[in-house]
C-alpha cells in the first residue's frame, strides 16, 4: 500500500471545475498531492491543487503526457479522451473510474444496453443512427408518442434530453446517434450514490429525492433521506449495489433512478464521479462523497455513509436575464438562517442556468429543513452587476 | 456592505500554518480572494491561498506593506507584529481581531490584569519583572509552592508555562517578566469558543472538556460537549461571552478555564483565533469554527453553533524518538474505524511532540466516540521513516 499522506505520491484529476474544487477540499484534508488538467485559466480548480495544467481534456496528447506525470488519474467529468486512459492504462497506470466504465456511460446507447445485458431494470429504449431513422420509426409508428429523446453522446445539464409529444417537438434536436425512451410516468425521481474500492468493498449513500426545475431541466431540490417507504429505499440501494458491481466500478458511481407507480426502481442514468446529488453530504453525511471518492480509488477503508441529520441541497444557478460579473442577492440573508451553508463555485461571469454555487440545508428535523429550503430558494438569487 | 462573494474583495491572514489551512477550505467555499504572509516557504497555506507571500510575521514593513494590500487583515497565530497593525487600523484598514485585543493578550502579564480590572473571574496572581523578583518573593514566602509560573511573553505549546513545586524547579526557567498563579486544584479543564462581529452579535459553542498529555502538555481528547453539570456549562459559556464583550472582540476567541472543586469557573487564558479546542467542529457542528470567524470578521451574520452529533478530538503529535520524513503508521487502520477522519496537516518532517494533524471521531453516542477515541490513539503513530 502506497503512502499517500504527505508524501510524494500524487494524484492527477481530469478536470478543474466545481467538482474538482470540492475534492481538493479532501486531498488537502488528507495532504495528499494533486495535479489537475483544464482547459480554462479560471477554473474553479486552479488554485488549492499543487499544479494546475491547462490543457484540452478530449486531446489525446495533452491527455497522454499529464497521466504520465501521476501516480493514480481520475475525473471529475466524463468529457476526457478515452484513447489516452486505454494507453495509459495498458502501461500499467491505475485510472479510476476505468476507461472501460466510461465507454459505457458516455455513450447513452451503450449504456441502455449494458443494463439490459445486466438485467438491471431500466425503460424500454430502441437506438438510433441518426434522426432520420428515428423519424422514419415514428412515422411507421414503432415509436409512439409521448417518449423521451436523448443525444447519445451529445447530453449534460438537459442538453441533449427531449420530451418529444408530437412531430412538431422533434425540429430541433441535435443531429448524430440517439435513443427514443419509454417516458416513465414516474412518482419520484431518485438516486443513491454508490462507492467501490479495488478491493471490491461496496457502500451506498441513503436514498435522496430529486426535484427537477421544469424549464432548465436542472436539480432544483435534493432530499436526504427521501421521503419513501423502507422497503423502496432498501430496493433503490440494491439496485444502485448492483449496477457498481456489474461495472466493477471504483470510485464514486451516482445512480439516477425513477420510482414507478408501481414501486418499481428504473435505473435512468449513472455518473462515474461526485454528483450534484450528493453535495448534501458535505454537511450532513458522516462521510462526504468527495472524501468517499477518495478513498475509494485510493484502495483505503470506506466511510460511514449513515447521516447525522437531515439534508436539502438548492442549486444556485444563474437568473434569467442576468449575463456579466456575478452578485449573489440576499445571501447573507440566507446566511442568518438555522443551517444554511452557501458553496460558492467561483465563477466570476453568471448567465441563466449556469451552475454557480449550491447551498445546503442541514436540520434535524427534515420538515424544518424543507421550510428553511423554500426560503433559501425565494430568497437568494444569482444575478449580474 | 461589502460584497464578499467572487468578488475582488481581498482577505489577508497573517500566518500559514495549519489553522490558516484549515481557514482557507472556507474561504475556497465562499470563493472569497486570500492573501497569506508567512516565513517559511513550505507554510500548509502555501496552496489554496489567491496569494502567498514570504516574510518575517515580526518584521515591522513586512507586515505593514502586505496589510496595504488587503481590504481586511487577520490572524491565525498571536506572534505578529503589533506596531505594524496598529499603524494599519490608524489608515483604516480593518484588522480583526484588533491590535487592542492582541496587545492585552500577547502579554499574560496584562491578560491576567485585564480579567480582574473586568471582574472576569481567574486565579490570583502577582507580576515579576524578572526572575530574580520571583525568587526574592518565593525567598521571602510572599509566594507559595505550589504555583505555576507562566512566561509572559514566551509562551506556546507549553513552553513558558511550568509547575513550580519546589525551589529546583525554579532552575531552568526562561528569563523575563513573569507572573505566578495559584496552582488550582481543578475538577476539569474546560473550553468554549466564542465569535463576536462588528455589530455586536456574540455566539459561543458548546462546553468543550480537555485532557492534557502529562509530560508534552498538549491536549490529548477534547470532548464535546463535556460531560459536566448543565449548570457548569451554562456558567461556563456566561464567562466566555463576558470575556469576548469586555474585549470589545472581533472574530473568533477561545477561552480556556479551569472548574473548580466548588464549581467556580475561572478563566485561564484565551486565544484570538480559531483554536485546537474547536478543531472537533468540522466534523460535529453546524458551523465550524473557521467559517464562524470568517462569518465574525466579515460581519456576516453567525451560524448556528449547536452540535449535531458527539465530537471527540485527538491530537496527532510527533512520537518520541522520531525525527525526519513522516509517516502516519495504521492510518488506515483508524479510517476503517466509524466516524473517525483524520486531518493531515502538511508538515513533511516530523519531530517530537510536534503537532502534525488531528483526528475527529463523531457519533451519536458520546460514550461510543469516547471509546473509538482510544482506539484511535493506541493505534496511529506519527512516525519518521
Amino acid at each position: 500500500m502506497a503512502n499517500y499522506f504527505s508524501s510524494e505520491f500524487t494524484l492527477g484529476i481530469l478536470g478543474g471545475g466545481q467538482l474538482g474544487k470540492m475534492l481538493l477540499y479532501e486531498t488537502r484534508k488528507y495532504d495528499i498531492k494533486t495535479k489537475v488538467l483544464d482547459p480554462s485559466a479560471e477554473a474553479p480548480c486552479r488554485i488549492a491543487c499543487n499544479k494546475f495544467v491547462q490543457g484540452d481534456l478530449m486531446d489525446f496528447d495533452t491527455v497522454y503526457s499529464f497521466g504520465k506525470d501521476v501516480d493514480l488519474l481520475t475525473f471529475e467529468i466524463e468529457g476526457v479522451n478515452i484513447e489516452a486512459l486505454e494507453k495509459l492504462e495498458n502501461e500499467g497506470l491505475k485510472v479510476y473510474p476505468s476507461s472501460k466504465t466510461l465507454r459505457h456511460i458516455q455513450h447513452k446507447g451503450k449504456q441502455k444496453e449494458f443494463y439490459t445485458s445486466h438485467e438491471i431494470p431500466t425503460s424500454s429504449f430502441r437506438l438510433f443512427e441518426n434522426l432520420e431513422s428515428l423519424s422514419a420509426a415514428v412515422e411507421n409508428n414503432e415509436v409512439g408518442f409521448p417518449f423521451v429523446w436523448k443525444s447519445c453522446t451529445g447530453g449534460y445539464d438537459g442538453k441533449g434530453v427531449s420530451i418529444i409529444r408530437g412531430m412538431k417537438d422533434m425540429d430541433n434536436l441535435l443531429e448524430g446517434e440517439c435513443i427514443a425512451e419509454d417516458l416513465i410516468p414516474f412518482k419520484n425521481e431518485l438516486a443513491v450514490i454508490v462507492a467501490r474500492n479495488p478491493k471490491g468493498e461496496v457502500s451506498t449513500y441513503p436514498v435522496v429525492e430529486m426535484e427537477f426545475h421544469p424549464e432548465a431541466n436542472q436539480v432544483e431540490y435534493v432530499i436526504c433521506p427521501a421521503r419513501i417507504e423502507p422497503e423502496i429505499a432498501t430496493k433503490a440501494r440494491a439496485v444502485a449495489e448492483q449496477v457498481s458491481r456489474a461495472f466493477g466500478h471504483v470510485g464514486l458511481l451516482a445512480v439516477e433512478m425513477f420510482q414507478t407507480e408501481e414501486g418499481d426502481i428504473l435505473v435512468n442514468e449513472v455518473a462515474p464521479r461526485p454528483h450534484n446529488s450528493g453535495h448534501y453530504s458535505i454537511e450532513a453525511s458522516y462521510t462526504n462523497q468527495f472524501e468517499q471518492h477518495l478513498r475509494a480509488i485510493l484502495d483505503l477503508p470506506l466511510g460511514k455513509t449513515d447521516s447525522k441529520v437531515g439534508g436539502i441541497m438548492v442549486n444556485l444557478v444563474g437568473a434569467e436575464g442576468h449575463t456579466g460579473d456575478v452578485v449573489y442577492e440576499n445571501i447573507e440573508h440566507i446566511m442568518a438562517m438555522e443551517g444554511v451553508t452557501p458553496h460558492i463555485y467561483g465563477k466570476r461571469q453568471t448567465r441563466p442556468f449556469r451552475k454557480m454555487g449550491h447551498v445546503t440545508i442541514v436540520n434535524e428535523s427534515l420538515s424544518e429543513a424543507r421550510k428553511i429550503a423554500e426560503e433559501v430558494k425565494n430568497s437568494i438569487k444569482v444575478i449580474s452587476k
